[in-house]
This record gives structure tokens, sequence and C-alpha cells, in this order.
């Protein structure tokens, strides 16, 4: 069988990282473009700089070119933040929902055939209804962020309907582990309350930490990501990728403190922005995804935190 | 009560034209944005001219300043055409989706207690699962138009949330009557034949000419825009307007075909893009509306399509 060329568009964020090592571990030859490259974490040695390819996905003609020749396409370049998109909706517009016209636009051109990989977001469901929020759950986005999730979500079957350019969506959870750049708290809750931890930070709880998320290590993510390579069954489908189980900030954060020794949390009132578009408890069915390709997450979440906290502390020293 | 000030965003399409008459002759301030002023029909008398400004949604610092003021908008600007959104997806995405994005910023800063309405479509539904349809039928936009009417539906919906700025959304069916401008086929289906027939040219059928459509006289439309300035009960829903009644293609053309001599019909096989976004049967489920202000069609078929022929007929004269 011929080695596949795999593309990830984003490539050097969190998750992109994360599924360039597994790839490379695979055997797939894998080039990443990336808008900025810069090496705060150890992540890009000689080697992999060879393979990364700095340009934006809001270059068009960048795109037309560079998605030549590529079988699989994970298009996770954006950036993540429903506050920061209710702030600055029109940057929103542009990295998060423009920049995928473009890359289906550059694919019905230039490569039709590639299957593109979209990471849209648990949040297109907004404030869940019922739990497990299952993927038929209505769509209710709250912040622009969403919005344009959900708005990417129909340009990619509506791609594939009328010029049959295969892609797969996958509704993700909450994901934490290893490679997730710190600086703001535009990044996954659960890494920042590690980094909080181990930089000596007190960890701030909004309200009573009641709320339920669904924390999914990245490592049982990148498995589904790697999933899709050979599984049609997934091509025009929509999945959520989630943990399955609730858990709460609360008992989340008394996890970190434990593994952390010296860490401490306290409780604060939630900010206005925040509280508006808290969503509530969400725990993802992944029932779907179990049925039609047989995963589920395979790391505990107390083996989780574990790891996540041992690899942020050893990247710190 | 103080004379409340209207403002028609793209006051002089279809709609807004009708919807200018109705309003004046109500009683109100009304005032008319065009980012084109050009008078092929009459309507652009010397009085009406001097309601009407020439400026663009697109252009912000101009949305900013104009928007100030004003009671209720009408937020018409923008263009039909699910075909050419799929030829050219990003006109599309600035016309149909940026520009109201920045009607929601320029209220946001400068207007915010404005009531804003906005036409939606019939198309966010796509292929329609049953029929009548009803507001809570799953959303499957089958064209980036689509796709962009729905954005934007959660954008107002969205700012009701976290600015209070009201707004009503109607999904509108397929309005016909007088005042649309010819020239392309962009325009309703029903006034394009009607302009067909009267032309002299043979109206084209695609296919056997079966599929249902919910067509609606512009009167009847422009009476539920009417009652959005005093319907606080429509403020941050969602309507279906519409006929509430299906009439095949075939027999809108029969009723054309009988009140202008003269003209005929010939069926044609269906146009690749045209087939691919053919939505099929779609019929209105109203009783929504009906249910919160009392609003059902007045107009007859019959009687809208002679009253149609009547206008476009001495409008060419």
């Amino acid at each position: 069988m011929k080695q596949k060329n795999v593309l990830i568009l984003g490539g050097l964020g969190f998750i992109g990282k994360n599924l360039y090592t597994a790839l490379l571990a695979d055997g797939y030859s894998v080039t990443i473009v990336a808008d900025r490259v810069d090496d705060a974490d150890g992540f890009l040695t000689h080697e992999v700089k060879k393979h990364v390819v700095q340009g934006s996905i809001l270059d068009r003609d960048f795109l037309e070119k560079q998605i030549v020749g590529f079988d699989i396409i994970y298009s996770l370049a954006g950036r993540s933040g429903a506050s920061d998109s209710i702030r600055d909706p029109y940057a929103d517009l542009d990295r998060n929902l423009k920049g995928h016209l473009n890359i289906l636009e550059a694919c019905r051109k230039h490569n039709p055939n590639a299957i593109i990989v979209f990471p849209s977001s648990r949040l297109v469901y907004g404030k869940p209804k019922y739990n497990p929020v299952n993927e038929v759950h209505p769509l209710t986005p709250e912040s622009i962020y969403a919005i344009h999730k959900l708005t990417v979500e129909h340009y990619y079957l509506l791609y594939q309907q009328l010029y049959n350019i295969k892609s797969v969506i996958l509704r993700i959870s909450n994901p934490y582990g290893p490679y997730q750049k710190f600086g703001s708290n535009h990044y996954g809750i659960l890494n920042w309350f590690v980094h909080k931890a181990l930089t000596g930070e007190v960890i701030e709880i909004y309200g009573e930490g009641e709320q339920k998320r669904d924390f999914l290590h990245i490592d049982d993510l990148v498995n589904v990501l790697r999933a899709c390579i050979h599984s049609p069954v997934m091509f025009g489908k929509i999945y959520n990728v989630g943990f399955g189980r609730g858990i709460s900030i609360r008992e989340t954060v008394e996890l970190i403190v434990k593994h952390v020794p010296g860490s401490r949390a306290v409780f604060k009132p939630w900010p206005e922005v925040d509280r508006k578009i808290e969503t509530g408890d969400y725990i993802s069915d992944i029932s779907k995804l179990d049925k039609d390709i047989g995963w589920s997450p395979a790391i505990g979440f107390e083996e989780g935190i574990q790891a996540t906290v041992r690899f942020y502390d050893k990247s710190r020293t």
C-alpha cells in the first residue's frame, strides 16, 4: 500500500503537535503548516523543522499550491476561545470561518480527492438540554466561536454533497494533555489549571466549581484522528469525541492539587462575559463513534492528570 | 405616541420597496439605505429620493453613523441566489454574513435599543423531511446562501442574549409581486415566469414541474414586517412566513399562461447545479405566526398572480 501523505494545517497547536508525533510513529509522511513557527516547548527539533512549512490558511494563493498531493488534510488551523470571539468577532470570522472556506475551495480546485478532518466543538450544542449529549441534540451555539464552528460544519457537509469532497467532523469536548502552549487563558481549562499549579499560582474556580465538563486526554483524541484515515464509514459524518463522563471543575482541581505538592485553589465569583456564555454541565454521548469504529477512551481521568502534570513539570525544568 | 423612525437597509430591493410604500402609508418616518441608487421601474420619484441614503452595510464607518436614532431597522440588504452563492461563496460571505455582523456591531455600539428585523429564508431547512415545515424542523442548509442565512440567525439570537439587542427572524418562503427588478434569474421564480410571459419569452420548467413551492404575495409578507414594529411577542423569535399551501411549478405556470395572452411554457431537463440544490416540495407551517399575532395570508393565489401580471404589464408600458 502506498504511503499516505498527510497535511496538518495548524500543526503547531496543541492538537497538531500530538497528532504529528503519533502519525510519524505510524509511518506516514507528515507535513505541518503553521502561520507562526516558534519553539517555546522544545517540540521543534531540527528533524521536525524539516517537515514544517510557514504559511496561513488566510493566504489563498499559498493554500492552493500547498494543498496539492496530500491524501489526508487535518484542518486544525484557527484559534480557540469563546470569550475572545465575542470580544473580536471579525478576527474569529476570518480565522475560524473564512479560513475553512479557503481550504475547501483550494481542495475543490486542486485536490478534490483529499479527505479533510475538521475539529468542531461541543460548543455548537450550547447549553445542553439533556446529558449525555448525542449528535442529534439541538444546536444553539452561544458564542461567535461556536456559531462559526457550526457554519464550518455546514461548509464541509455542503462541499461533500456538491463536489464529493470527503470530510469527517468531530465535535470535541475538552481535550487536555501535553504540548499546549501557555501564556493566556484561551487554552484548555484543565491544562491551564495544571500550569497554574506548577508555577505556584493559585487556581481560581468560578462559582462553586460544580459545573461538569467532559475532559478527554489528547492521546484518546489523537486515536480518533488517526482512525479517520482508514475509516470510510466516518466520511461525511459528525461524531462526538469525548470522555463520556462528566467531572466537576471542583473534582478536577482537587485531583490536580493532590498531584502537585504545594498547589492550592480558591473560589471566585463568575466574571460577567464568562457567566453569560457558561454552558452548564456537559457530558458527551460517544456511542456513535464506538458503534462505527469501536473507539472508546483508554486513559483514565486520574491517570491522564498525572501524565499531564509529569509532562509540564518536566518541560518547565 | 412618538412617531417611530424606521430604517430600511437594502430598501431599494424587491421587499424593501413594497415595505417602504406600506410604512409611509402607515405614517412612519422612513429612511432607505441602498448601495446602488438607480431607477429602473419608476419607483424613485423626487419625493422618495429625499428618503434615500446611498451607502453599503459593508462600510462599517458609514453604518455606525447611519444607524443612530432609528427605532426599527429592517436588515434587508444582501443578495439572493442559492446558485450564485455556490459559484461565488466569498461574495456571499461578505454581503450576506459579514454585512449583518456589521449591522449588529453598529447597533451594539451606537443604537442598542433598536429592533432589528432579519429576513431569513425557508432554505435554512434544506430538503424538507416532512411537510408542512414548522420552525423546529431540522436545519440542513444546502447552499452557501442558506448556510449564511442560518449563521446570521444565530448572530441575531446571540446579540439578543449577550447585549439585549432585540430582533425578529422571519423564514420567508417564496415571495412574489410588484417591484422586483429583472435582468437575471436570481429573483423570485414566480415573478421571473411572469416577466418571461409578458416579454414574449418561453417559460422554461425544469423537470416535470411537479415540485411544490409555497408562494407568498409580497403584500402578505409586508403585513408581517409591519406587525414586527408593535409586536413585542415576536422579539427574539423565529417565524415561518409563507402561504401555508404548496402549489406546483406546473400549476403556477398554467395560471400565468392563463392570464397572459399569447404566453407559453416548455419543459426542460434540470441543469446540474440547480438539480443538486433543488430542495423538493416545500410548504410552510405558518401556525406559530397566526398563534402569536393572528396573521394569515389574505391574498388568494390566482388573485395574487393576476395583480402581479397587471403590475408588470403596466410598468412595461
